[in-house]
């Protein structure tokens, strides 16, 4: 460890936004790194994944999960290596994803660390398709989407990092995959990098025209990370007995007034299934959707894509630029 | 058949109404009585049951079912008595029930009527809790409700047909059963007549504050009849992973704009399941349903109240005023 930093940088969370963040709302501070005890590891930390749902924890209400506190490490998945290890089962050069947060160096205990092979999938990939973010997508879909081969999946978010999973894996089902995603650029390469069948850019002025004739025979799963008026556009074009797995709420996070969805009534007239779900509820299912994201991936049905910010101090732009939607894939910071 | 009417008066849709309907939506016509022919039977109709789902078919747009078309009788159950039959398995003086519509005399298919016993419960009870009514109540709640014994189950519009029998349901499995009403007498009756353990008055200033102190373990099954603003204050009540059947949507009938609902990230958040049904979808549980309504009723535990309306000619009004929440139980009306 002779050539380690002896300092750990950390991003700590100063001040709750109102709306969109602004870099006032994070703070850098510096500290020894840690030391190990029996039974620990010392990580470090190379890859940061940044996303969306830190924003709700960011508010002065829980919501899903508890909120943030003052003074806390932002959290966040990481991928690193072990430099230092006093538990059994991890070596040091290991590489290990966790949920070790905006910092150079964490400790962890061995049971908090998955070991990843970098020889099947670049370490970044782990924290994308093959991570959280692929489980995420693989849980909303075969649990609440239940889709069939020939039915249409429709994914807002589609240029994010579950969105473009879902995707894929519906085409890989044999369904019809369409997006929505903000922009021609995006949209085209929504439809280029996962294969979608088709890309719909809700900044257009047409766009519920659009949308419509997109989906020519209706949506029979809408993978929504969005709510608000996308999921309002959307329920209209829901076939009976439709499903919808809300995994997130992109457009109402930083919102003022939460959007008032009005074709609810949908719900009722197609016998529509609107489920939201967490992730963490369905650890049962984590080792499943693993298998079936890294064999997917082998054979080149999944792509990872990612945006990669330079340094673990702008990490907080990343973040601020993802909620508006600057990236393309799974946004990450490159702390090393 | 000597001392029959030779005449049947029939209830037919005029015009589509703008908001809440008026008697100028129907007209009341006179034809001779029809004859059966081989297969059908004849049946006078007694009782009529009257339903806020036909305020959904009077739109110019398809909802859950087609619209109705004008001058088409307008449709509806009946209970009533066989006077004529070229069909097997029914006889002069039966007591039947079918979607006979609003009219004296209908020939039916023998197997589109039900025999009902009129030694187990009066015929009007196999209009609402012992009928369709009964049925959608059991199927919305095991279905999709899926109640636990401990929990607490919510019911807007508790004072009408199918929200007093989901409570008594819940309240018979065990269940804390709070009903949702429109005024104070309204709740108080909903408590003595159904057994609810609290009623909210939806109409009081302080609704919100009230409805929450009447869920101090919060909603694990909110069995929804009327969506709109009700729901919306509903939503920040219910528990992790609680269960929202939509039967309905009776907020929303004759609303000129639809409402707008704001808390739908509860629905994420709390891992809601959103789920609108259609009694007619279920065809495979109605003997289910059947079987444990009546041995519920024949028990004491199932109690069925009805508003009764006299005379064929005042069915619209009988079907206005209950759009306005006027009636207790199931709305019937008395034909002969």
């Amino acid at each position: 460890m002779a050539t380690l930093p002896t300092l750990n940088r950390q991003i700590v969370f100063k001040a709750r936004p109102q709306g969109l963040p602004t870099p006032a709302c994070f703070e850098l501070l510096t500290s020894p790194v840690p030391e190990p005890t029996q039974g620990q590891v010392l990580v470090r930390n190379h890859v940061l994944s940044v996303d969306p749902y830190i924003r709700m924890r960011m508010e002065a209400v829980d919501s899903y999960a508890p909120v943030m506190r003052m003074g806390e490490v932002l959290v966040g998945r990481t991928a690193g290596q072990v430099v230092a290890s006093r538990a059994s089962g991890f070596r040091e050069g290991d590489w290990v994803v966790g949920r070790l947060g905006w910092q150079d160096f964490s400790v962890a205990q061995a049971g908090e660390l998955q070991a990843i092979d970098t020889t099947l999938a670049p370490a970044s990939a782990y924290l994308g398709a093959l991570g959280s973010t692929g489980v995420t997508a693989w849980v909303g879909l075969m649990l609440f989407g239940q889709p069939k081969p020939g039915e249409t999946v429709l994914v807002s978010a589609a240029s994010g990092a579950v969105g473009g999973v879902v995707g894929q894996l519906a085409r890989h089902l044999g369904c019809r995959a369409v997006g929505i995603a903000g922009g021609e650029a995006k949209c085209a390469q929504v439809k280029q990098a996962y294969g979608f069948d088709e890309c719909v850019d809700y900044k257009a002025a047409n766009f519920n025209e659009a949308l419509r004739l997109a989906l020519p025979q209706g949506v029979d799963v809408y993978f929504d990370n969005v709510g608000g008026p996308i999921l309002d556009a959307v329920l209209p074009l829901v076939n009976h007995f439709g499903r919808i797995p809300l995994c997130g709420l992109v457009s109402q996070y930083n919102a003022d007034q939460p959007y008032g969805v009005k074709h609810l009534r949908e719900v009722f007239n197609r016998r529509i299934t609107l489920r939201g779900f967490v992730l963490s509820d369905h650890r049962d299912q984590f080792e499943a959707a693993n298998q079936a994201l890294l064999a997917a991936y082998a054979a080149g049905h999944l792509k990872h894509r990612e945006t990669l910010t330079h340094g673990l101090e702008n990490a907080p732009q990343a973040f601020i630029q993802m909620l508006q939607g600057a990236h393309f894939g799974k946004q990450l910071v490159q702390i090393t």
